[in-house]
């Protein structure tokens, strides 16, 4: 059974009932086409292909509300959708939320989560159109990201590296693990103030809404995000576009916040960047020069692997659910 | 912590792991649109619109492994999305499906309920085209639809049924809570033969897929589904169009079935019809004749209410979350 913080008080599910409870989601997170048995969204453009993509977070696996505030929670939800809508070339539109809750779960956090999706979606001029809310022993999010792919040219697939291509990102790389590796240390309120941009980056993340459509518009053929871990989620483009590729120790070393947080923890900070994830950098490969918002941090090359400066990587293994 | 039917042995998700249960979801459902960031949908067509709705289900509340097969959960979290598509007058194009499940699930379940969301989709040319997989105490499904609603004029909304209409309907009603009433007292495998049709309309609904388009093509103005019970859903149309309903008593009246089914549960028949819901039966309004598989049940009067012949109907309470 889920358990709330004692600091989030007022009515609860169970006490308000579903219809309430939806209301208030509503009014946080406003769109004319929420509320009838599905939302339609805008008139497609021309030539136009649409782009979805799903992920659910579970209290006490994905997130925690001793060290997030849920609209830290519905931001971070939304961002990490919209990673994967940017990461085709697409430009996101929409998002639905399904959430299941313990009938003693305060309104609150449901309106707050809400909220803080409202805020995010609002950065890409999309909206939360529908959604669904029933009771479960558990607290799970599950937003679906509705996006919208423009021209005739190819998605920016997993596939579609080229030798000799630059490897391009866009985001900061270890920020989000080592955010987290202090909250399990700490806590939130005990987090020395100076890694306060660690904290929010693993809380409530941020990337420049549009990146994508640029990086597609400027030639990038390949892109995803920084989800499982930069290893791993770069050795998935390697294997299915068939390449090598090589990346950059400078381009990617950790900067000096990094290495605070990690000489405090005693860690070491390449593993927060190797092995980390949760970033949801956009990472691309592309002929020219890097899309604007972008910085070249490596190479593709032949072979089959991910090296740094032509070595085999410390750290690789990532995220894994079971 | 959710436990499993002994029938369903074999290996668990936790033995075989994310990666190896993603791999048999994509071979019981496959897709070319499957396994990047995000799925690119086919080129829409023009002057289309998008539709986007989500539902989420969780063993013990919205079904369950002890009446339903694998298959069936699946088929009935599509039917319950894809009747959301329709009832907007829109054509079901692709499905996602994320999935919250325990450790020692068997991968056997999680598969078979794939293999059912892969027959369901097919009837309606559609595909399932991502998902996410998690491990949480609970079995959650969370499937989103998307639709297109080709052409330019408006979606069957709730709020656009007019004074004079008839009320028409595709599909059974009260099937579905019978079943589930026989399950209850019976369980599966002890339901007397003859009322297999409505166990099977609980446990795996089916809709002639098209009727939503159709309804639309030929003039209809409002859709809804009886998810929640057929009064409920009804009076919200009421509401939000600012009109009464009356249905006429002789064309929702038990059939011969559901007489048989009451007779022997002692149950009145009419509250499975009026309240009973989840037969996810399109029920549309329009001036002409009743579209190509629905007939007229009821009519668009005056008033804020839904009667029967006139009458305050003996049962309206449908389903509620909390």
């Amino acid at each position: 059974m889920t358990s709330f913080p004692v600091h989030y008080s007022g009515p609860t599910l169970g006490e308000v009932g579903e219809h309430r409870a939806i209301e208030e989601i509503i009014a946080a997170a406003p769109s004319s086409r929420n509320g009838d048995d599905a939302a339609v969204l805008s008139h497609a453009s021309p030539n136009s292909r649409g782009v979805a993509t799903t992920d659910m977070l579970i209290q006490g696996r994905h997130f925690s509300l001793d060290w997030s505030r849920p609209e830290e929670i519905g931001m971070k939800a939304i961002v990490q959708n919209f990673a994967d809508i940017e990461a085709m070339g697409a430009r996101p539109i929409a998002a639905l939320l399904a959430v299941s809750a313990p009938a003693d779960t305060p309104l609150v956090i449901i309106r707050d989560i809400a909220s803080g999706i409202a805020s995010r979606v609002r950065d890409y001029s999309a909206e939360l159109v529908g959604g669904d809310l029933t009771s479960g022993d558990e607290l799970v999010l599950s937003v679906t990201a509705i996006g919208s792919l423009g021209g005739s040219h190819p998605a920016l697939s997993l596939d579609r590296a080229r030798f000799n291509q630059h490897v391009v990102a866009h985001g900061r790389l270890g920020w989000s693990a080592a955010g987290l590796a202090l909250l399990k240390r700490y806590g939130r309120q005990e987090v020395p103030r100076q890694f306060a941009p660690l904290v929010d980056a693993h809380c409530a993340p941020y990337l420049n809404p549009g990146r994508g459509v640029v990086a597609r518009a400027t030639g990038a053929t390949c892109m995803t995000d920084n989800s499982d871990g930069l290893v791993v989620d770069l050795s998935t483009i390697a294997r299915r576009s068939a390449v090598g590729i090589d990346l950059f120790a400078a381009a990617i070393a950790p900067d000096p916040l990094l290495c605070g947080a990690a000489e405090l923890l005693g860690a070491d900070p390449w593993e927060w960047i190797l092995a980390g994830g949760e970033d949801h950098t956009l990472l691309a490969t592309t002929f020219g020069d890097p899309p604007s918002g972008f910085r070249a941090i490596g190479q593709v090359i032949r072979g089959q692997s991910v090296t740094i400066d032509g070595q085999a990587p410390r750290y690789g293994h990532g995220w894994v659910s079971f």
